[in-house]
């Protein structure tokens, strides 16, 4: 194993910085939003690095732009080393960019050391990682599991697809050419800020990914009776608010004392018909919860719904829940985790196990090949912000960590 | 006094129907915001009946239309009779409408017998009792607490009162020329219905009103950390949504078990940035309450306020409250609701005492003169809205203790 084997700091800042200015915002964050033209010129910066590294530079039909050092034998596998370049509205610069530029800084390092590895190395930067338009584009159509469904209502509108696939010179039906076999791909490794606080509360140097949460995703809608608020009086109404303000609660509760580890969220909430002086009639919830574990995730959703049956039970009013999505829980390889641990061991670096509370390509990457995920602390655990912030130290850590379990992967591929 | 004295339940049946035909909406209510075309032809007619009645017209600077029974002592005072023509956007058709046309067929009954009062009767209809524009243009005027500054960024906007004012031939600084002088005024008398479920449930004919509710209004802000809700850990979390839920269930427990008889209500919330997956930062509530005596609406708002800083610090949020506005409660006078209970006693009907919970012209009215409201039973209590009714017997008792009162204040003035 060349232990003397290290990636460029200084090499990488440089990139780092050049990206972020791209997309810049007032608030030290970057506004590339999928396929907006910020995205496409930080993809044309990348690309530019990739030619100027004089690895090859390859664009498929999903967008997904690729650095890839061959290996002599052509039949070889690749070994998938990737992030995305887009961002939330209004984002951090650190989520997604840094795992891009480690991945092609891993392929540099490899490359100018000569070093001759059994696997093709590809840096990959995926397609709408966010959302913004469907989510997960790029390695949707890399793995096989975006279909032509996906696209007819996309989370962002049918129209702002159709606007960013003709910005990027993409055609709807020429995403499903990026599909690739998986007896192709050797693995992926993504390394990524962790976007919460546990280890960076925990002075802990690496996340090693055991997962990826499943989400459950649900409207629901609390019914009572609209009525004038002064008129009636407290014990006559059937006040929908006190339904979604019980659960709210209830929810929490349940969450904190029965399925540790897990989280649920009531993000948006809205009150009909909505005026000062009426009893609000309808209340009307946005709901999503995670979990670990498909039998986890399984029981988390039963008892949240029980959980506001009675609560509607307890107020007098009707319930209405209705199922917006589901992913299932993507664990990830155990002999990616070992790599990734080895790799940090060899490095000094503190570990801590812990499943990924957000979603991330690497969920598709599960189904297809050996798939793990590097975290590296994130200040406060801030994230989806212009705030979100890692100390560049850890940032390097994290990217000497994906090269030593880079090397470690390709070589004990075939 | 005149016993044999009764109105006409046809004639006023027959115009009853005719009104409720103007802004008629499918499910059977009316739209009939203020100064709307509706409103407007629902005043038409109304001025038409009353000519067809040979009563007097009168329309004032602020659009209140009169029917007006001249007493032959030109400098005696004038009693009051009145409610509005305007509802609430998709309203009922019994809300205000109800009390204008018994008010005029109490002046046609007393004209047709000949009877001589020693006052002017005058069944009057006031602007925007509903609010849709200002709320309570109309007696305000007349009393004299409407304001310039009440007109310069009012409920419905600015645009909508100058279209509505246009619409009507008003002109803004004319609405002001409308107010009386305190001494003219014998008293002012209003039948509505109860808008509430107490007098029907209770199988009581007439409400008599001891007093209309103060109302105090607050808009409040719980204030947290918006956050990634897949990352961030649930003990980690900074939920504004926690405070406002509970908030909302707090109040209504402390209304019930510590304020016998007032209410609160959150009739709005909104939950900020509002994403399924993003941990609310900001939580903003609407919050009104109400009680009927000026002593006891200090207390509760000062226990709801107390309540809600409890709530923040209990889930580490910041509180913001703006006092958004606030009406005194308005007692309303010994010597009306006695002749109110002395006419329905004449006819035999049951009463009952009660409060108003919501707001009525004759807030403004007992400021300058003794003044009483007749409640008659609004089915299961539904109001401001299509389903909102009222068996005509009951209106029918409701305009004859309205023809008795008048006649018992009427002698008992001067």
């Amino acid at each position: 194993m060349s232990t003397s084997l290290q990636i460029n700091p200084g090499r990488l800042q440089s990139d780092f910085d050049a990206l972020a200015a791209i997309g810049a915002t007032a608030g030290g964050g970057v506004n590339r939003p999928a396929l907006s033209p910020a995205h496409l010129a930080a993809r044309a910066l990348f690309a530019a690095q990739v030619k100027q590294a004089g690895l090859a530079l390859q664009i498929d039909g999903a967008g997904n732009h690729s650095a890839i050092l061959r290996c002599p034998n052509k039949s070889a596998p690749t070994l998938l080393l990737g992030s995305h370049l887009d961002s939330v509205p209004e984002g951090g610069r650190y989520d997604g960019a840094l795992g891009v530029l480690a991945a092609l800084e891993v392929l540099r390092s490899i490359q100018e050391a000569g070093l001759k590895l059994p696997v093709h190395l590809e840096a990959i930067d995926f397609t709408d990682e966010e959302g913004t338009l469907v989510g997960f584009i790029g390695s949707g159509a890399l793995c096989g599991t975006l279909t032509p469904h996906d696209l007819q209502n996309p989370r962002g509108g049918r129209q702002a697809l159709l606007a960013g696939l003709a910005r990027a010179g993409l055609r709807e039906d020429g995403l499903f050419t990026a599909r690739r076999d998986p007896a192709a791909l050797a693995g992926y490794l993504e390394l990524h800020i962790e976007q919460g606080p546990r280890l960076f509360n925990a002075g802990d140097a690496i996340g090693v990914v055991t997962g990826i949460v499943g989400i459950a995703s649900y409207r629901m809608a609390f019914t009572g009776r609209a009525n004038h608020a002064g008129t009636t009086p407290m014990a006559a109404r059937r006040d929908a608010g006190l339904g979604a303000a019980g659960f709210i609660l209830a929810a929490r509760r349940l969450v904190m004392e029965a399925f540790p580890g897990c989280v649920a969220n009531v993000g948006a909430l809205q009150l009909e018909p909505g005026a000062f002086n009426i009893v609000p009639g309808r209340a009307e919830l946005a709901l999503e919860c995670r979990a670990e574990d498909e039998d986890t995730l399984e029981r988390l959703q039963t008892r949240l719904l029980a959980q506001a049956e009675q609560e509607a039970e307890r107020y007098g009013l009707g319930l209405e829940v209705t199922v917006l999505g589901r992913h299932a829980p993507a664990p990830m390889s155990q002999q990616v985790q070992q790599a990734i641990e080895t790799a940090a061991a060899d490095l000094g670096l503190c570990t801590q196990r812990m499943p990924s509370g957000a979603g991330h390509d690497a969920q598709n990457l599960a189904l297809v090949c050996p798939t793990g995920m590097i975290f590296v602390p994130s200040v406060d655990g801030i994230s989806h912000s212009p705030q979100e912030s890692s100390r560049w130290e850890d940032c390097l850590n994290g990217a000497s960590v994906l090269l030593g379990a880079a090397l470690h992967l390709s070589q004990n591929t075939h």
